[in-house]
Order: C-alpha cells, then structure tokens, then sequence
C-alpha cells in the first residue's frame, strides 16, 4: 500500500472502530462455544427479525462459505445454478461450488450484471430431459460484481418467474448494505425475492463476518449440520455475532454503506468532465468502474492502489468504502485529473 | 455458563488479552487484503521458521478446515486416511472429510486414542487391490482427543513406517502446544513425523485463528488454491494474522500451553484421591477424563460447566485453559469432593 | 481359471443361455436409447409389478453403480449411512459412497453380517448435534456378505424401528434373489422392508445388468438426472433390459438361485464331517464360508479357485452359481476331503 | 421408431454381428472376474498397442463413465477445464463432471467445437491467481459435436501449445474411428496430441464399451482405483473386451466407421441441390447438420426418425451409423426433397 488511502477493494480497510468494541466487550469471561451463547443468540435473532427471514441466520466466516453453504441449502442433488457470467461464485471463488458444492453453473452473459426472466427462461431449454444440467436455483447478485443494483421491481419479477417455474432464488450479498443504502430500502424488502441471501458484514466495516439468511423456514433445517460439514462452525462465535451486533446497532451497517455509496458518486462526478476517463456502468453502489488509456492506468496506479478489471478492453474498478472520506476522493480525482493530462 | 469457570473446553475460554492488543494494533488503515499484507507475510514466515517447514504456513479460520485442507493436500484422489476411532477428523466435524475431500476414513479402535506401526499395518491388507480403499495418508492427533501425547519416539516410528510404506503423515495439531509444553520439546521437533500438520490457535488463546503446517516443499503449490477453493482465504487476513503473531511472541504460546497443562495436572491431582473418581487416561496435557457416579456427574453439573464424554461407562471431560487459575481448579475440587461425599 | 468348475465367485460364471437369446432377439433394428424403447419399457414395468414398486425400476450396469445411485437418492445432503462393518459399500468399493455420495458410512461390528434395530440405535446418540454424522439411511445387504439371510421377521423389525426413526431403508439386493429362494418368498416381500433396494441380475445369469427399485414414489423423481449425472445411462439401454427380461421370465431367476443354493447347501453338508474343515456362518443362500488350515487352503487352491475370506483366521468363502452342478460340487468334496487327509 | 432407418443417432442401432458374435464365443466357462480374464488382456494389450499408449487401455462401460475417469485421472484437485461451449462433457452429461470429479468447466464459445491454441490462451489470464478457477486439463472432442474433425496439424498445435503451458490435453473420442477414417490416419496419430484420450466402441457397433486410453505411463497407476470408485469394473468383463476384440479384428472398426461417413456424404451431397435445405458445418464424419424450415422439420419427423439439434436457429441433425445403407439414404434423402417441395 503507498499511504494514501486503497481504492482498490472495500475490503483493504481496517474494521470499523465500533465493531472492535464490540469484540472487546464480548471477551469477558467464558461462554459456551459454537453459537449457543446468549450473544450469538440474541444477533442471529435480531438478524432474522431485521430480513423477516423465517427460517432464520447463520454466521458464517467468508463470503465464498457463505454462498457454498447456501446453495447447497437449496440445490437438490443433481440441480444446476443460473447466474450471470460476471458472478462471484463463477468468478472469483476458484471453482468452489463445482468443488464443494457438485453443482454446475449456467453461466449467462449479460451486458450489466442482471439477470433478467427472459435471460434465465433461456436456460430451461432442456428442463426434464435427463441429459442436460438441471437447473434448481437462480443465483442474483445484488450489488453485482458490476457495481449496479437490481431494482425490487426487477428482483419481484425475477422472484414471480422463478416460483412459477420451480426455481429458487439466491442472492449473494456480500454488499447488500450498499444496495439498500442506493434503493433506500430496508434489508427485509430486498430479502423478499430470496429463499435464501447472504448479508455481509467484512466489507461493510466488520473483521470477518457473513450471514446466510434464511428466508423460508423449510429450508433451514439442514443449516446447522452444513454449516458444521463445510468447516464453518466457529467455536468462540460470540467474537463473530458481536461484528453484526454493531453493524446493526443503530444502523451502522445502513450508513457506512451510504458513505461509502457517497464516495462512489462522488468520484463518479468528479471524473465525468475528465477527457480520456469514460464511465462504462452506472454508479449506483461503492463501486466506479471507468475506461482509461493503458498508459494512464500504468502511470496512476504508480501512485494509488486500485483493480484492473479487464485489461483487454482497459476498464478499471474504484471501490470506495465506509472509511474512505471526501478528502481522499478529491485527491484521487486530482491525481486522475493530472495523468489524463499527460 | 454459571459465572464459575468452565472446564467444558478450551474453547470457552474467551480472547488472551495480548491477542486482542495484536488485533487493536493491525487495525491500522489499509491493507492489500488475501493475505499478501505485510503483517501476514511476516507472521506466517516466522511460523515457517518456528517449524522448519520448507513449505512454508498457510492461515486458516477453523480447525475442521485446517483439517480438510491438510487432508486435501496430501491424499491423491482416490485414497483414503488411517486414523484412530477417537479422531476429531472421524467423530467430530459431521463428515466433513468424507464430504469435502471425498476420502473413506478407516477408523482403527485404540485404548488411548494412539497410533502404532502395527495398528497401521492392518489397515493396509487390501493395498494393491482396487476393490478395497486405499490407504494414502495415517492422521495423528497430537493432543490425542483422550488427552495423550504422542512421545517424539512414538512419532518417529511411525513416521519411519509410514516413509517406508508409502504413507504421508497428516498431524491434526488442535492442541500441539500443549503437546510441545507436556513434552518439553520445540514445535519443530514434534512437526518432523509430518508432511502436513495443523497448529491450532484458537485453544491456545486466539480468537480464531489455526494455520497448516506444510513440511514438504512439494505439497505447497496447491494450497493457496486449495484454501480459496476451500472458502477458508479471509480477505482481512492481517486480524488472522495477528494472533498468530502475538502468540508467537515472547514463547506466548507456550506459556499459555504449560499454564493449562499444570492446572490439569493440577484437578488431577486433587482428585487422585477422591473416592469414585477413577482417572481414565494419563493426564498429559490439558485435559482430565474421570469416570463418575451417573448421579455425582448430574449433581457436580448443576454448578460447574464440563462435558460427559461417554454416558455410557459414565466418563467425563474436564478441560483447562490458559486462563484457568489455580483458585478455579480448587474451587472445582472442592465442589468434587464435596459432591462425591453425598 | 484350472478348467474345473470355479468356487470364487458367482461371477466367474458366463451367462445364462436363455440371457444370451434375448440379447441377440433384441438385436433387430433401430431403437430409440437410453431406455426410451418398447423392451426397456416393458421390462422395468415388469420388475416395478414384481416389487410393487411404486416409484418404478430403473436399469444400472454393475452393483456398484446400483449402490452409490441408491444411496444418493435417500440421503440428504449431509447425512451418513448405519450399515454393517461388512457390508460391501463399506469395504468392496473403493471408498465409492464416501467419494462419490460424499457420505460417512458409519460401520458397525456384526458377528454375522446382519444388523438389529438395537444396533443401529446405538449409533443414532449424536444425532441433533451438528458435530456428529447424522445418520439418514440404514444400509442393509440381502444376502449378507456372510452367507447369511434376514428373515422377513427381521426386516420388519428393523423398518419399524427405522419408520419411528426418521430412517430410511436401503438394501444392497446384489444376491436378493438367493435370499428370496431361501426364504421361499416373493421378492415383493423382501422389498418390503425397504425405500429404495437393488435387485442384481450379474450373479443370477445376467451379463452386466442390475436393477434399482425404488419403493416409495417420493422418491423416484430425481433418479433419471443422478442415474445420467452418474455415468449409468447407457444408450442401448434394450440389451441391459433384455437380460432382466429373460431372468424374470418363468422365474429363470428364481430357479437359477434356487440351484445355487441348493449346491451350496450339498456343499456345506459334504463338509460337516470332515475333520478340519469348520462351518462358520449358517449356509443360507449360495456360499460356504469355512476354516481350514493355512496349509490345506494352499494345497486346496492348487486344484480349485476359490477365495481367502480372511487370511488372519483362515477361513475361506466357496461360491456356487446356476451353473454349478451337482458333479462340480461332489469333484470339489472329493478334493476337499483328500486335502483335508493329507 | 417408425420402421424406417433412424438417422436419429448411431447409437439407435443395434450390434454389430461380429461383435455379438465374440460375446458369444466370450461366453465358455468361467473367468476370472473384475478384468484379469485373458481375453480382457489379450484385447486391452492390442488396444494399448494400436495406440502406442505407454499407460495402456481401461474398459469402462459407458462414455460419460469415460470422460469422467479420463478427467478425473489428468486433473489435481483443485483445476478446471478448458472446453468448447459445444463438448459433450460440457452440454449432455447432466454436470457429471462437476459433480463426479468436482471440476469447472471453462465452456469456450466456438464456431465449429473446435478450440485453438488463441481460444485457449484466452482463458489462462487468471492463471497464478487463487481466486481463479486454474487450468489444467484441455478437453478435446474428435469428431466434435458438430461433426466436424481436428486436422492431425491442429491437434499438434494445440498439443504444442498445452505442453508449453503446463496443461495436460484429454480427448473425447467417441466417435474417434469416424475421425481416422475422415483423416485416413492411424488411431495412433489421433491418440499423439493427448495424454489421456477415449476411444468409443458403442457408436461404431458395440452393445455397450468405451476404452480409456492412458498414453502417458506416469497418468497409469491410479485409473485402476478410480474406475473401481468409480463405478465402471464390471465383474464380466470379458463380456466387454469381447466387443473391443471384434471390432478391432480386421480393422472393423474402421470400415463400421468409413461406411457411416460415406453415408452421411451421400446424404450431404444429396441434399445440397435441394431448395430450403442448408448445410450449416463441413460433413467431415457421420453427422450432417442442416437447417431447414420449422414446417419442414415438423413434416419430415412424421415419418422419420432424427434430432432437432437447435430449435431456436431451425437446425437438425441427421447422423448414419455403420449399418444404414445407401437405399436407407436415397429414401431418406426422397422424403426430404418431397417435403421441400411442400
């Protein structure tokens, strides 16, 4: 890292000051392991009363388990998942719901992130013969790998298909927060479409922390013992629910994720005016993704740190996040504004 | 819990302050995330270092997936592990190895949860024929889950078979500190029968935080992909780190070992001489087995927190800690005592 | 092979006549694959009447393949199997269930290859404890691996005790045909007992033909897809049912196993008197396990084909088929007696 | 089937007589089981030799079975595929290789199923990085599902190109006698490019045998467990090295393989002057890819038997088999032209 402040991932930050508190506070004295303690206890049910989710929230310890643990809620043995072509799970998990899940992705290219009805209706082609995957779950990703959001009308419309056809929905919310922040809508309204969701907490300020949340009450019996099966099952847990306790204490979670969503836009403006710079997705959540010359990019990223997101076609991913401030941004966008000179 | 302290497990023990002070003070602005900062760089080159192992020390969040991954690492597809019945690996992570890793465990009974080259030995009449699982890899526990260690002479007999037999060694290490505090030698030495072992932290005072040991250079390539794929690659990987780094120093971890030991020695002691306490295992490292009075176990549970390891034949867990003090063990004894006069 | 008649296996044998005819009968023309044709059709009806199967019959190539799709049509995602220690999932397959069902197979000592409900209960204390294995299926073999049958008794005492235990049945049917002939019951019978079984054809005449019955409608829908995805839906899918077609026509396969058991049976009874030679399991169906000296085995072995059980207590297993005449048998008896002598 | 020639699929025919001829002969006495009858190493030695495959021949019983114990012995645990979007492995076994060997597949979008050293290069960018799935194995078709053939100079580009980039190339040869008789060459010339190929006896006239073809010696050691664990050791495998045995005799299987390409030339060049009939890929084997008329394909499946291969674009698929005859074509080819007329 050069000093200045990341703009490479929300998740080169540090934790946020409250959720080390938090974890502080939960180290006194002993407490029975594996989620059975009163904190454990009294976060996953404030979690399941904040999505509404009947059948309940797990802690998990990282995104990738979280959404190996919930697909495999969901998939019947055999069943395939759709999901957009730029998905984490087809992307950037290494192979790990082929792996440990056994399933196959059905992977939809798409010009934004989004799947559509039409999109996913297209994958059913071969539904009831015994020859092709069959798929049992369409996998959402909202915010997408892309950095735009699905609105709840998109995500009921997917939803109204989905249970006509037999089709369960998974969301994958390493950065819900940001979505809601950007709709301005509450957690549980963005769940309705699952059956089941992952809530993040590592990139909205916490150290470690995901919860899969169970949305439909049939689903949630066999959590416990995958969760356990794929080596999720924490002992000292109490240290993980004490990172949610304080994302929901207050709605911290809700307004580090709006900062950081400010911080986007924020840059977002300041680079619109710059020549040689070109937004290629709507800015809607914590992520900017812009074209740049090649040289530019080389010679920008001498000074700051941030993702090449396709270098074939010279596209870059700004990520802000809930610590980075106005002052940070102004200073990149001077530091862009002065290599485009060049 | 009871307000008394536990001797359910290690594990209900909460964060050793120096840890939590290591995790404060990583929390300081940005960092590359995956494990590539350079705190992680460091912590997991000096474990390296502390255990002589050329392929270096890889971080990892539970000890079922340190198990996994180390299994993973070492079994050619097909193959499957010797271990002993009592192994965490066969009764305690729900199937994991069979179902993440694909292998057949093939459980060998044992009076006191350890291997011997003629135990393995009869494990591996079927080798050579396809129809019979075959034997890649023996998994010792060093603590044995019976509260045994291994002595360095056990460990290089076996070793030396399992060389000459084509076996890798596997060492589920959960409690290897308190192995290397009971045996009075240096991690390094008890790692020399492995190729693959686990150093578990969690137990020793972490808040969550195991590593995998690998001792040859050629079982390290896949293991970054492995542990991604694995979902255990945390992306704030520095907190991870940290606690590793705050037990290493200063021989922290050892202390914190040798402490709970020599208050395990300790309740053993004292009830040596209690009628209808009978010691069931040598008492070698942090925990005492003791078999009870079916009524005595229910009324001692009343006020102290422990586990029945075998309702059965009437066995119980009593399990110290780091933060176990020598006034808590005397406590519990007194309650022992007092109990088994009634 | 020595010219005389082998007592290894009843898969030394070649195939019946009758089998060999409807293969080459249903060799005329095109057919549509993979099952979708008139025979295949008409003869899985047939098996499903023949069990009264309400979830239908579906046509596998070998035992193996049979077991893995049975059991991955009863287990949920995470559970283990109760079978016996010898049972031939646990111990002929290469660790198949465990790779390939990614399940545990909890295994339990048996003195004759057969298990009780009070055994399987003693496996069922972890159950609701996400540590633990949880079992979902008892997996029983009919013929055992031991020579020995379950009575129908039996059987229904033990899916009374699993129906009341959330556990479902699975019955590994390779020589379920011999257990019908010596029970003298109808294979409906047998099924009775059971969710899912398999009914082997390969022992019984066949070529390379078994069958999977699935008992209870639930669970028949996903068998198609696992069958497919598990690489046993063979195109001319006409000559694996032409095989079963011949077996059941007249009862070939009821006679084909009632000889075979009856040569075991005149096996068994020219052996009680000879000095040296000991019966060590009830002769039930089609094999003879006996203990022999180390040295008649070998001297023994010279002349016949025949297999070691189990070296360790020298006992061997000697295997009749439909084609083992009452000649071969007496040549045999001759051999063992003038061995036993030596 | 309507009574007239299916043009349906080359496995909608029956067996060839040679080879139901040697299951006959095959069928005198007893074997040895599992594969180490004579005959069984008779043929899979002359496999291994028409090959000039240092690692040998491994009958397996189906060709999914093939391609994932071909996938499953090239592959370290954690890598994927390289394949065309097209390959069978990929679109027709119901995600056997995701969930039998736990691999993802990186399906490429082709012209013709034809992958190229670029179309590789293209998917290796992520290569070195954990988060990406990581390459190992290329997976080739030949004849491609398209019908289309590699050019042995395109198989050694690729085969080039694989070797220098750490990546093991594995070929699907199901249809691989169309392909030596499309490119007139040995069986061997196919076989170079690969390190572990199949070789598909159904489609060319058996009942039901593929070969595993193992050209790499150090690739050998495992396919025997793997195929056991897999599945796929049949107990009479004589049974299915009889059919090898027949078609090698002679070189059956290539002129079984040279007739049926004929035919599908005589059906392409048939259909070439007729109105409304569109060749859409080079007819280099036995299949002939056509677009036509939604009405048209609706009217000429009244009365014959074959595969709408794309519904969407209107393409068929009409494939001939080593027993369609030239009245068989000239019939087909009478009703096409007289539904075009309509």
């Amino acid at each position: 890292m050069t000093g200045r402040k990341s703009f490479g991932s929300d998740n080169h930050t540090g934790v946020h000051p409250a959720v080390l508190r938090a974890i502080m506070e939960a180290n006194s004295g002993d407490a029975v392991p594996y989620g059975a303690d009163p904190l454990t206890e009294r976060v996953t049910a404030r979690l399941g009363e904040t999505f509404q989710a009947e059948g309940g929230a797990f802690l998990v310890l990282t995104g990738s388990g979280a959404n190996v643990l919930g697909l495999s809620v969901l998939l019947r043995r055999h069943e395939a998942v759709i999901c957009a072509q730029s998905a984490h799970i087809n992307t950037d998990e290494c192979g790990a719901a082929e792996r440990l899940v056994g399933t196959k992705l059905l992977a939809v290219p798409t010009p934004d992130g989004k799947l559509t009805p039409e999109l996913i209706a297209e994958q059913l082609d071969g539904r009831g013969d015994e020859h092709f995957a069959q798929p049992g779950v369409v996998a959402l990703s909202q915010v997408t790998e892309l950095g735009t959001c699905y609105t709840l009308a998109e995500l009921a419309k997917i939803a109204d298909f989905c249970r006509a056809s037999d089709l369960r929905v998974f969301l994958d919310g390493a950065r819900l927060a940001n979505a809601a922040a950007h709709l301005d809508c509450s957690l549980a309204e963005l769940a309705e479409c699952a059956d089941v969701l992952t809530f993040g907490g590592t990139k909205n300020g916490a150290m470690g922390a995901e919860a899969l949340i169970v949305m439909g009450g049939s689903f949630a019996a066999d959590v416990p013992y995958l969760r356990k099966q794929q080596t999720h099952l924490t002992s000292k847990m109490r240290f993980v629910a004490a990172q949610f306790g304080a994302l929901l204490e207050g709605g911290l979670w809700r307004s580090n994720a709006a900062h950081a969503n400010a911080m986007a836009r924020r840059l977002a403006d300041g680079v619109r005016d710059v020549d040689g710079v070109e937004l290629v997705h709507p800015v809607q959540a914590n992520g900017v993704f812009a074209r740049l010359k090649p040289r530019h990019i080389a010679a920008l990223r001498e000074d700051w740190t941030f993702g090449v997101w396709n270098e074939r076609v010279s596209v870059v991913r700004w990520m802000t996040a809930f610590d980075t401030s106005a002052e940070d941004v102004d200073a990149f966008l001077a530091g862009i504004r002065s290599t485009a000179d060049r």
